[in-house]
């Protein structure tokens, strides 16, 4: 890592920095190995703790680095790439999805999604919670929004609450013919509930993916699935899965 | 707005204020207008000022605010949705591409790239930079790697330099059959160089597209895309473009 001084260098001295501490995790650290303490980092580089800080929230950003509490700031494992898009289509829940449906209860969506379920302003709506777990890690929540008309045969006797409740949910809604399937991704902060099943702090950047489920000409339901940002890049396509373990995003910074 | 006193509340008092600042966005300011000055918010909202950064700091995450040098806090547009899928297999630089070719330059590419085009460790290949404008607004900057395997016919003399050599290169791609695309999102930070391109500052967050061209068995070339990630929401489907204009993520926060 060496004692380099950055006093000469005409960019922005943390971006400069941040390159300098990007080559040392590739040389020095190995994943999972804990940083030294930000007075020592920031007194080897000759830098204030204020800059230090900047450089390491941006390798934070780009997936270099995790910073945990009560553990400190840890190299960060290579992003697992995680499927949201395939050539088929399937509804949730169906064969080969790996969600695992938590419970399922009666909600008042957001106007947002009532305007694209084309729901009433206080019509309840099923409202089944998921989540998505990869290499034992928990990658993503989910909420699905179902309208009672994409579920009509829905008997509550049968599963009144639960996992039950939400697989009986997504056992009815296979039953109609999937016409199209339309997502989109963005960037949002964890919401509490959110960050707490993804083992986030609140406000933590995640990517948000909004996807449309078309049947018999509507939108017959809406996932709001959050995925952490920190270990994930999302990956659709042909047979998903971009095998790039240093992201090249990373590299030409 | 009110004067609210957040006082009493036991979550995070950024995490509240937040949510009432975005009803306040929603129900008093209209797009593009300024918001009040730090002080005068936190005084209204009863909170210090470093509670309110951090509300700001989420809304602008979120993409409900913007924050602009020499203007101040605007109340942001919603987000453009910009397709990156599409179900059709199509080259860079086809009918139907929205991207502007700016350059193309023989580089070597940095490690990971080159282990994914399967080039040797300095073996240089076409760097084609390429920039995407929608609805006159820069939304994102292109690195596209090409091997020079790819455009065996390609003649320098042709087009020497600037976009010429970039359509040039582009042309001489798509002689070859495509036989799949893989693509991945993932969260990153602006490099210098696109932080200009695309009108931000370095570091902002940015959603990095990596896309892999297949084609006679092996990558053909390799895409690395930078979409700014406070105006754009990236869509990918059948028909590209999930209509919600005030996203759900946000609502149900």
């Amino acid at each position: 890592m060496g004692t380099t001084q950055l006093e000469s260098v005409p960019e922005p001295k943390y971006w400069h920095l941040k390159t300098v501490l990007s080559e040392a995790l590739d040389s020095e650290f190995a994943v999972g190995e804990i940083l030294p303490n930000e007075r020592d980092l920031a007194a080897r580089f000759g830098v204030a703790r204020a800059t230090l800080r900047q450089a390491l929230e941006q390798l934070e950003l780009e997936g270099r680095l995790q910073r945990r509490r009560g553990v400190g700031t840890t190299v960060a494992p290579p992003r697992m790439g995680v499927a949201v898009g395939t050539e088929q289509h399937i509804w949730p829940g169906a064969a080969g999805d790996d969600w695992q449906p938590a419970d399922s209860t009666l909600e008042v969506p957001p106007a947002s999604v009532a305007g694209v379920l084309d729901t009433g302003a206080d019509e309840t709506v099923h409202l089944v919670r998921r989540s998505r777990v990869s290499h034992g890690q928990p990658v993503a929540a989910e909420l699905l929004y179902v309208p009672a008309s994409s579920v009509r045969d829905l008997s509550a006797i049968d599963a009144p609450a639960g996992a039950a409740r939400a697989r009986a949910v997504l056992r009815e809604l296979q039953r109609l013919e999937l016409e199209g399937r339309e997502s989109a991704v963005e960037l949002g902060s964890a919401r509490a509930d959110d960050a707490k099943q993804l083992d986030r702090l609140p406000g933590a950047p995640v990517l948000v993916v909004t996807t449309r489920y078309v049947a018999q000409g509507r939108t017959a339901a809406l996932s709001v699935a959050t995925y952490r940002a920190d270990t994930c890049r999302l990956t659709f396509g042909d047979s998903g899965g971009v095998e790039i373990h240093e992201g090249p995003a990373r590299q030409a910074s």
